[in-house]
């Protein structure tokens, strides 16, 4: 179990939500609340856009992310309007840096916290699904990587959320053939520079818990003693697998199998339904 | 705070304490009970002699022990009738293998769990007092680290208690002169290869935990079902931070202001009482 | 292109052949002088056997072998009648431990120098003849490691040579359905704990280079003052990609084509020919 | 022996310096041609600012840089007005982040390719001439920090020749009554941030290579093929340790027991003279 969030707005320096809250993503690698995992020191990795759509820079360390002094540079050097953070645990799988995410294709990325159950059962089928031509590419071990891949081979470049519908249809589809009663858990978040996609999904309808941040305007109506939110423009909006800091309106729930699209002056959420390719 | 512990006996693989109990040192790295941190994460150490009076190996690493599968091979196939395991938390000084516990020095190892307290105020004062000839072997940056160097200076290898003794009196003498109110707070063991002594004391008397292991004979016929005990020789002894399973009658408390001494078919609790050297 | 050297006779410290030669692995990584990399800093690993027959350990790094302590310790410590060093120089494949040679599956350690022609192409179809199985068991993405795995696919365990043949016959077929001309370079060496099995090939006929030890009593006629092989037993041999010393006598290279087969008493040279699988 | 280059001219990104040219520092780091040591594979060290004046970024790892993708994607992404990088060969001292370069302290950096001689036999000494007040932020164990903090004791933020000067002298002072013939060798480079100081001098009168760009303005009209030159100001210099490619006219060597001084408009050179405190 991993922990992430995923920022889109003004550009702010990335240890404004990495650092500086008080249950800020750094605190979580230590200390996490939600879930069985507390501790996620199995490596890290930021996935940031210098601006929107322009292509993503990607740091990746196996270290834990409290003590990394390079994270701790680059977190108050970048400022970036699209970025991601994720602190890993591992599951099983190597602690190695082409293991941590964001993965990145092209101009996306992609991370996850969740599981593919079961996987190294399922992997060598999951694996044959992906377009050739891209499996050269995969360089990790993770379930979290194929499932980028099989996104990426079912359409997420054009279709976002339809590939990512099909991915997980495809993943729970084999998952059954081969007696794994709930193949899915994910909590993921992707981007191509431009939009914000994250998921909230499980195949038992018991997913990992998923929150974004309210309109920042009305927020600081309501808490106008909170300095640090003058500086985060109205549209910012904050994805994160679990909450940054205790303050009473901030954060919502995204609920069960319900997908988000973030954009600046843009925020959606749609229903959920995996779909398996034909 | 960190957590470690210290084997004398007949040969035994290291696995058997460092992974096998239910609250093993690896489970400690995760999920440590006493104290406030919960996780050592920060690097790890192994020392070990291969028979008793040879020179010593120490294998240590920055990365968190849980996740490290050199650690792991080394202690299922490292058998050692005296060996030392440390896992790190640091308290603010770099995350760097010569950080890493055991210290070695010729046929000396050390580790340390606990802090001397504002240790950047009285760092330059400690060093100075280290012997010039000692001082170029220094390598890490750490409070420990110098703890065993003033150690040395003022007569480890000759009387290890005394040396110890007049080295918490040099460090609180030098905190007192800077208005540190409590600069001790220690609880460490060292070994020649030959005994191992293991110290608990804190200038304000209110020391971190350390345990000692009992007469094995005795357990045996108290828990004649625990097959692991079997393997183990009756003088064998195991001295730790924190106990390693929950066994009754298995851990014993070292007193406050008391030191150990351990060696086959021997073993002794002393008072330990801080005494500046002249 | 990497650098390896492969041991079996009477136990010896591993620091004899890894350390002690004038142009010892170590000094390989550094300064290697056949091909065209000189440099094998891209990580490390040492398989060793405790007893002929036990379960191997393996330790492996992804720093370069040069610096780094915990191999000087072991080598220092370790004492081994059969073990393999190796340092690696990445062909373009991450740098990361699960890259690292020698591969272990069971009581097996593999490791190789070379590479497979456009591994990128080939892969998928290689990956895919892998027996299902043992495809979980992939845990790296070097060609290195998918050789290991089809010759376990393809009977390593009951006839190794056997099974090398036909595994470098079927690379070679399925880089020729690719249209790449000389898909097979790779000298290697394998062990069950009991014997080590050595091969030099390409598929152009031109491999890498291989050189094994000659007979030590002969040796030791002709080279009375060599002080250090007095310590190795006349049946011990070494198979190395590269020489470790100059001594007129010391090393014989193995032919093209040709594989060897070492234990103690016996040093075995056979004609090596790939032999596509049915 | 290590290498380094310095940069300051109109924003670049790194990478047009660190990877680009046929004898890139990332070149170097596997093949040097100058001095005795050709491979600097321990650990490496960048530190930017991201304008003139503002406090300077520090990336550094322990890994050889020529592997180490978070470089390659920070040397991609940023773009800085002034910046270093620097590939480490340690001369003996741990291979550790706090050992690498450059160093900071406040908006100074600070990096180094030289030796104090018998540094074990002088470092005593030396640090001890540390101000009291710098002494805890000393945090590695090399020769090139203890002449930063040296210097810095000596007036660097206020007369940076200067400052240089009385720590070479104090250096060799202190050298001198220890008997050691020639204490000081280096090259070394540091920044506030507004301009950049580099200096070449050894005891012996034999320095280290160093070398600076000439006046852009004349090379473009020398060599108007060369692409890469057009999207350089013709204010920009580079101070390397090592050319980065062969141009004639390109590199101009700085002679010995010499300093540079350059900003935007303005390169100086002037005569270097140890002068110890008194």
């Amino acid at each position: 179990m991993c922990r992430w969030l995923a920022y889109t707005g003004s550009p702010i320096a990335m240890e404004k939500l990495i650092y500086e809250p008080e249950h800020s993503l750094i605190d979580q690698s230590l200390h996490a609340r939600y879930g069985d995992e507390t501790v996620n020191g199995d490596g890290f990795g930021v996935g940031y856009y210098a601006d929107y759509g322009v292509s993503p820079a990607v740091f990746k360390d196996t270290k834990p992310a409290w003590g990394d002094r390079n994270l701790r540079e680059l977190a108050r050097h970048v400022r970036s309007p699209l970025f991601m953070a994720h602190v890993r645990a591992s599951s099983g799988t190597a602690i190695q840096q082409t293991n941590c995410h964001p993965f990145r294709y092209g101009t996306w990325i992609w991370m996850h916290n969740g599981v593919i159950s079961e996987f190294s059962r399922l992997k060598r089928d999951l694996v044959m699904a992906i377009a050739p031509e891209l499996y050269p590419s995969i360089e990790g071990s993770t379930d979290s990587e194929v499932m980028f891949f099989l996104a990426l081979t079912l359409g997420l470049q054009e279709d976002p959320p339809g590939a990512v519908e099909r991915m997980a249809g495809l993943v729970e589809r084999t998952g059954w053939s081969h007696n794994v009663e709930h193949p899915v858990q994910m909590s993921l978040s992707t981007s191509n520079g431009e939009r914000l996609w994250s998921f909230r999904y499980s195949t038992e309808r018991h997913s990992r818990s998923l929150f974004h941040s309210t309109n920042m305007e009305s927020l600081r109506k309501l808490h106008p003693e909170v300095f640090e939110l003058l500086e985060i423009s109205d549209e910012a909006r904050v994805v994160v697998s679990e909450p940054l800091r205790d303050l009473p309106g901030l954060w919502l729930e995204v609920p069960e199998s319900t997908y988000t699209v973030v954009k600046p002056g843009m925020f959606e959420m749609h229903p959920f339904t995996p779909k398996p390719p034909k």
